[in-house]
């Protein structure tokens, strides 16, 4: 009788936990529902100085302090300690007897002494703090994606060149110049004695810079998105911190690993060169692990999966997100799988979709990325107030605010000038400037920073780190359309007209035979030949077929792997090397061309065709002024053309 | 140095748990995209003898049977029992110091005496055990609300009544009768020594009873979809089905909460009729609360939020969400909730989406629904073998089988008595038995029968729920085919064209005056004018401006809650009734209605017009006949009109 009483209370018991797994995420629904409401408003009014992501995190923040101030008052038995002689190491699961009543503990983390008196919360505040791998496997995968999905390949290959030294270049710069500074705050901080010397070593300060230098301009290329910015800045910024993130997670990742044998402080080839050794081998094992889930995917070229959308959108939405589980279940990073499988799938897989599926992978990307995004951006509003175990300290937040400036400054100016030096179209100084202004840091420091918040450094660096991301996107976020204005820097471009006018002037030189041609070109030449011939009708339905590019004796294979519908769209060997220089749009352009078009387009940037080295530089600037004044600017076209 | 030491190795130990998540998630994913191939194969080929579910459940199977035996030997910390005289109760997080470093332990569950020495599993078999509240937070509503967003409802309200009563009369019945019949069988089980005495209550019978009437026809949905079958008998198998989850689910609450004053096997008045009250008082709310959110929803009509898809879509998703949530942590059922959510959402919201949205929210619906229930079935197959405290015992399971069998007859044939002496267009044998054949169980009743398996009968039951499962979705799923044809019920029908059909015939009746009309169809002619008159216009832009239907009085008000769109579109007055018989149907019938369209049609079940309350019994065997011989047919009828 007694037990199944027992029994009973118990399963009272169980459904109150239940229903706090519900409240908890009610919460969230209500902070996204608010979300969306002001973002509608926002909209509605055109609104542009308090971006979705600062309303979110706005709301979250309010919530985090009604929690932590207005649920009920700590619960007496935390913060106790409990002995226990006859364990040697922490098991993953836990049975105690409790008077005569066994029960099941999940182990969940390891706790530095000084953290328990501070461990006090109320349970509330314990159930709103997620599990930070839930950021790892849960939310991140879906943005990341995302991002790689919706690159604008065209845009993003013409600047590969610039974006890849930004993103590995300008982050290693970042990483060390934040990691110099913050070892200067912190023997200042051990100095005024606010720090003990061994807490602090400077691979924790590499450690700090490496995941401040995740940028995440989400709120800036919202903006110009709105706006249609010029195309060259989006794509310079997008394909920046698309990869600049990748590049910062596995940077983060080997500084972590990087445990030199003796003195800590003290410099170590050998574990330098491993660390080095890591990061290349972590890159490149994840990027192959990413592509190789993508090729994966474009297996389904030989299977008629494209007459059932759904099985397809889900085919290509698990094989996608087991490409991140994949690569983290190896010890890779699988954020920069996903990444590379996003891109991947982008530019071969989704050719061979049927259209709805093309239409739902994207909405269905889209819809993720929305939701996960502003998860996030709340968590962090909330954090602020529910974490409990911030350490606010004025001089380490202080130097990371310097820090983080010059480490920008120190990626982007000279990174440029050494571009410049390089590119035909030269980056001018108000894109700089621009590009200066919007190293906004979010989610991945963010997720970077929460993923171990034991120690007393990582506390420091977690809440710093927090007050960062509110300090750029509320200041930098809101600031973005007056900074373009005070830039002139040109809005309202169509990014087809763009690049298609750019694309002419420089296939106009190409035909003089001008061979002081764009950056580092002839390597993506190889690399598109050999996509274009083999690879694209491999994977994809399009291209010319497999047996007209491989050599004749590989007929029988390639007439098996070649697409029946490539044979239709055979293209003159003659284009090739036009298409080598403007992948995609051939297509577009060829169709133009045959109406013979004037070099002159409505953006006016075409007037610099002839001299574009002396006159791209202030070619922003003169778009601008152009675009403002279009309609008085009509007639003078027409007499030209 | 040696904490920094310390904390590199704690960083890598987290790391190894981070990939222990993204293991289990990948198996998961693994599976799905099996069962995805599997279906296309399926599909491919029209195989419809192993349903996805089927196949998804096997694949689990497999699975759980290669983790239980390959996976690395049991921890050797499990299993030990740790004194704690400290302890009062057990607090919902420990912190325990184990050789001077402290961790952090969640509480998870209690655990019986008699299963601490089975609870020596690996750690991979915990790891592959949900939180049985995921089920229950994420697994389900999508799956729910699905079903009652795509609900077809103007099939669903022609026969409301019969719904009605197999889904509350019905679940009722057939959970006392398997109730009583388990009581046999633990009694029996008792006296032959396999059980004691106290252990197994009449109300654990009756739990057990409750959870196993949950039925889940899924598969045999699926194929009737492919299959085109009668929409009379889809629409009251799938209505049955959806209301019936709820029914049972709100039966096993109560049923939970039943607490005795005194002899658990006695029966207790008072206790009975509170839990009663329980369940009137549980439904009610959760029903209200669900139809509460769609209202709100239902305010977008004055927002132009219809500009921007993506928002309203968030919207929609969240708002349908909290419905769930917050019933659940109103301590109401949130199944039930998100169901007539589901239902409103259809019926009002539904109209003032963008089209656009209205695609996405139905692609995103049917794909979380499509993953959720795969996710499902697949953790089925995993339960068998990863779950650590099955309790087989034969005898229960025989009795179990024998007990579903019964109380699906129990409440299939006697109601369907019932219900034909006020039917006019009856129920007929073959659709009886295909309905009494359809009484699959599946992901409701696994999801009930998992939420506590703490003690010896709870696990009892939980095993054999599971084969229970098992059983029905491979015998009966697979032999739904076999069993449509054997029965002649007629497949390849238009729903559209077979309600048109039908309501014609009945309209045409209704022009005689002829008052012997379909079942209690009074009380629905009351709601269709209200909600046609005052509901449709308020929450959605269609039906005639409430300043026509309100007094005068109201005109102000009326002013502003129509939409300006309603104007546009007045109907007569006179056709109100019509309306009210038809619901939806009446634009369609309207329009055709111009045309002379005679009585007979296509699906020749038309025949029965005149003389139907004779003819209706083999309706279905004669489409059945007429469909096969359809083109030799062709000219008789025409001969006919």
């Amino acid at each position: 009788l007694a037990g199944s009483i027992q029994k009973y209370v118990s399963v009272k018991d169980e459904d109150h936990f239940y229903h706090q797994g519900a409240v908890e995420l009610l919460i969230f629904n209500f902070l996204l529902i608010l979300t969306i409401l002001t973002i509608w408003l926002f909209k509605n009014h055109r609104f542009r100085f308090l971006h979705e992501t600062g309303g979110a995190m706005l709301y979250g923040l309010v919530m985090g302090l009604i929690i932590r101030y207005v649920t009920k008052s700590p619960d007496v038995e935390s913060g106790t300690v409990y002995e226990c002689e006859k364990l040697k190491s922490g098991p993953s699961t836990l049975l105690i007897n409790i008077t005569n009543q066994v029960y099941e503990y999940q182990y969940k983390r390891e706790i530095s002494h000084h953290n328990v008196n501070g461990h006090q919360g109320n349970a509330m505040l314990q159930k709103m703090t997620f599990d930070p791998s839930i950021f790892f496997n849960i939310l991140l995968p879906p943005i990341i994606f995302h991002a790689g999905y919706s690159l604008k390949k065209r845009h993003f290959f013409r600047n590969l060149g610039s974006i890849l030294t930004y993103a590995f270049l300008g982050t290693a710069i970042s990483c060390i110049v934040i990691g110099l500074i913050m070892y200067g705050f912190v023997k200042a901080m051990v100095h005024i004695g606010q720090l003990k010397q061994w807490e602090f070593h400077f691979t924790d300060c590499l450690f700090f810079g490496s995941l401040m230098s995740a940028t995440d301009p989400v709120t800036v290329l919202a903006i110009f998105h709105e706006l249609n910015v010029d195309t060259d800045l989006y794509t310079l910024l997008f394909g920046e911190s698309v990869l600049n993130d990748a590049v910062a997670i596995v940077l983060t990742h080997s500084i972590s690993i990087y445990s030199p044998k003796e003195n800590p402080n003290a410099f170590d080839a050998a574990a330098f060169f491993q660390s080095v050794g890591n990061f290349l081998g972590i890159f490149a094992g994840s990027f192959a692990m990413g592509s190789s889930y993508a090729v994966v995917t474009h297996l389904t070229k030989f299977t008629k999966l494209c007459e059932f959308p759904m099985l397809e959108t889900g085919l290509f939405f698990l094989l996608s997100w087991s490409a991140f589980l994949s690569a983290e279940a190896a010890g890779l990073t699988g954020i920069v799988a996903v990444l590379f499988c996003g891109v991947t799938q982008a530019h071969y897989t989704y050719n061979n979709l049927s259209p709805d599926s093309k239409m739902r992978t994207k909405q269905l990307f889209e819809f993720m990325n929305f939701l996960a995004e502003n998860v996030i951006f709340c968590y962090m509003g909330l954090a602020l107030f529910t974490f409990q175990n911030h350490i606010f300290n004025p001089l380490f937040i202080f130097g990371a605010l310097v820090a983080v400036f010059v480490a920008r400054a120190a990626n982007i100016y000279p990174l440029s000038f050494l571009l410049n030096l390089g590119r035909k179209q030269k980056i001018p100084g108000n894109f700089q400037h621009m590009m200066m202004f919007s190293g906004l840091r979010g989610a991945i420091a963010f997720a970077l920073a929460i993923r171990d918040t034991n120690s007393q450094p990582q506390q420091m660096m977690f809440s710093t780190a927090l007050l960062m991301v509110f300090f750029t996107v509320w200041v930098f976020g809101g600031g973005t359309t007056p900074m373009l204005t005070w830039l002139q820097i040109r809005v309202g471009v169509d990014p087809d007209e763009d690049l298609k006018a750019k694309a002419a002037s420089q296939s106009a030189s190409d035909l003089d035979k001008n061979t002081t041609k764009a950056e580092s070109a002839w390597l993506f030449r190889i690399w598109y030949g050999f996509d274009h011939k083999y690879l694209k009708p491999l994977l994809t339905h399009t291209g010319p077929p497999l047996t007209s590019t491989l050599p004749e004796w590989c007929n029988p294979i390639a007439r098996l792997l070649t697409s029946p519908t490539a044979y239709g769209d055979q293209l003159k060997d003659g284009d090739t090397v036009y298409i080598i220089n403007n992948d995609e749009l051939t297509e577009n352009y060829d169709s133009s061309a045959h109406i013979p078009v004037p070099a002159q387009d409505s953006t006016g940037s075409i007037q610099a065709t002839g001299k574009e080295d002396i006159q791209e530089g202030d070619l922003g600037l003169g778009g601008y002024k152009l675009q403002l004044q279009h309609t008085a600017d009509q007639p003078q076209k027409n007499s030209l053309a």
